[in-house]
């Protein structure tokens, strides 16, 4: 199975310190060696980092531990193959256009006979489940709505599209348009809003230690959304099963059943 | 205006080399400081990096000048900014799916009053002429076929399209899914091809010089592709105003006058 990472921030934010712990699941204390990938917002534009290497050992995450990209949204994943070979086109995130923005997708877990009927422009390049998901919820909201229709609609919409989908199996996804942050349950994630005032944290993947205090404004508040807690003295809350939530500026705007 | 650098090979191979020389020219021995980026194909999958800092400081760009990512088919861009503002968003290449494939675009030159009816799937994110030049040939492109038509007719198609943007300015670009590099130039850019036997090469931008000899096997083909010749020892052709060129494998397979 994969591992996903997400941040949703209201000011931008570096990911630096959750990738360091993220990352070192990537080869040391996970197995999650095939491939991964990380998507920055910035503005309306996206920096978009896959490699087919393991994190740990990656010259490109490198970079990502070592350069600090402030972002107010970001989603990272690392892969542990189940379906779809070892291969660039197969990392997550996926990047798509839609209504002049982008949005940016990660899925953990395996959809079953997952094969939906991809007749509008978004067609998989790689042959993951996970890409044709995302094809498939660009092509129905698209086809729903002929533009952004809000936050609150467009969750409404992924919910009813989630359920479905999930009905073929695991379905934890983070989608991203930059604006807000999308995170769907099916069995296991976690989060955390690190607000004023801020402490100290501790990876629990390796020996770093972060006194946010140093680093923030009181005004800052940033969301961290990730499958197992990176962190081992903070409280992180788990999702319900069947969960969907949006996080918008650093904070849950919007949290429902949808799936079960 | 802005510089466009692509290549075309028959074998992976790095562009650590020409990327050096190229992205010299933001900063030091050229202007082009409002961003650059780089798309290189691995497979089907795409590593794109953009970066609105000049190329010469980027970190990013130091990676690509360090970091020997092979691929057959790769297009960057350093801009000086005309049209849009300094924005990730403005920055080339930019990259859409079509057909199951990554398509990646890059532009030099402004547009004037072009505004195409861009009313299919594919919208601009931010507010170059280039990136409504790329999406509407894509949209042309989709409503035309149904699938990929082969190289012959998508250049026949590309000519059309070209012919029609370029009447309204300056439309050097470069185009690639991966298989083929398809560049039009309405004003400026040369290109060679380096096959057996190779010999040392000197970048007229910086100290730099690599013996082709060494690092290549004697069945490799590489074409590359620039607005201004990269190396003071090597002969570069100069294409017409007007050209439509198509490159597969490292060498020119189509060549036709398309505009003017």
């Amino acid at each position: 199975m994969c591992q996903l990472l997400g941040m949703n921030g209201n000011t931008p934010t570096d990911i630096v310190f959750s990738f360091t712990g993220f990352a070192t699941r990537a080869g040391r204390t996970g197995e999650h060696v095939d491939g991964w990938g990380i998507a920055f917002f910035e503005g309306a534009g996206v920096r978009h980092f896959v490699d087919h290497e393991p994190a740990l050992l990656s010259p490109v995450a490198d970079l990502i531990r070592h350069y600090p990209i402030k972002s107010r949204n970001v989603i990272a994943h690392i892969r542990k193959a189940t379906v779809g070979r070892v291969a660039l086109e197969n990392c997550h995130p996926f990047v798509r256009e839609l209504w002049g923005r982008y949005w940016v997708f990660a899925h953990n877990g395996d959809l079953v006979n997952y094969l939906p009927a991809l007749d509008g422009p978004y067609r998989p390049v790689g042959d993951t489940d996970s890409e044709r998901a995302f094809c498939w919820m660009l092509q129905c909201l698209r086809a729903r709505f002929a533009c952004h229709p809000g936050v609150e609609a467009l969750a409404d919409a992924l919910g009813e599209l989630s359920a479905g989908i999930a009905a073929h199996g695991t379905f934890n996804f983070m989608l991203s348009d930059g604006e807000a942050l999308y995170v769907h349950c099916s069995t296991r994630l976690h989060y955390l809003v690190r607000q004023h005032p801020f402490a100290t944290a501790s990876l629990s993947d390796d020996e770093v230690s972060v006194d946010f205090a140093q680093v923030t404004t009181p005004d800052d508040r940033i969301a961290v959304i990730v499958t197992e807690p990176l962190t081992t003295n903070e409280v992180w809350r788990r999702f319900e099963p069947g969960e969907l939530m949006v996080f918008v500026d650093g904070a849950p705007v919007l949290a429902r059943l949808v799936s079960g």
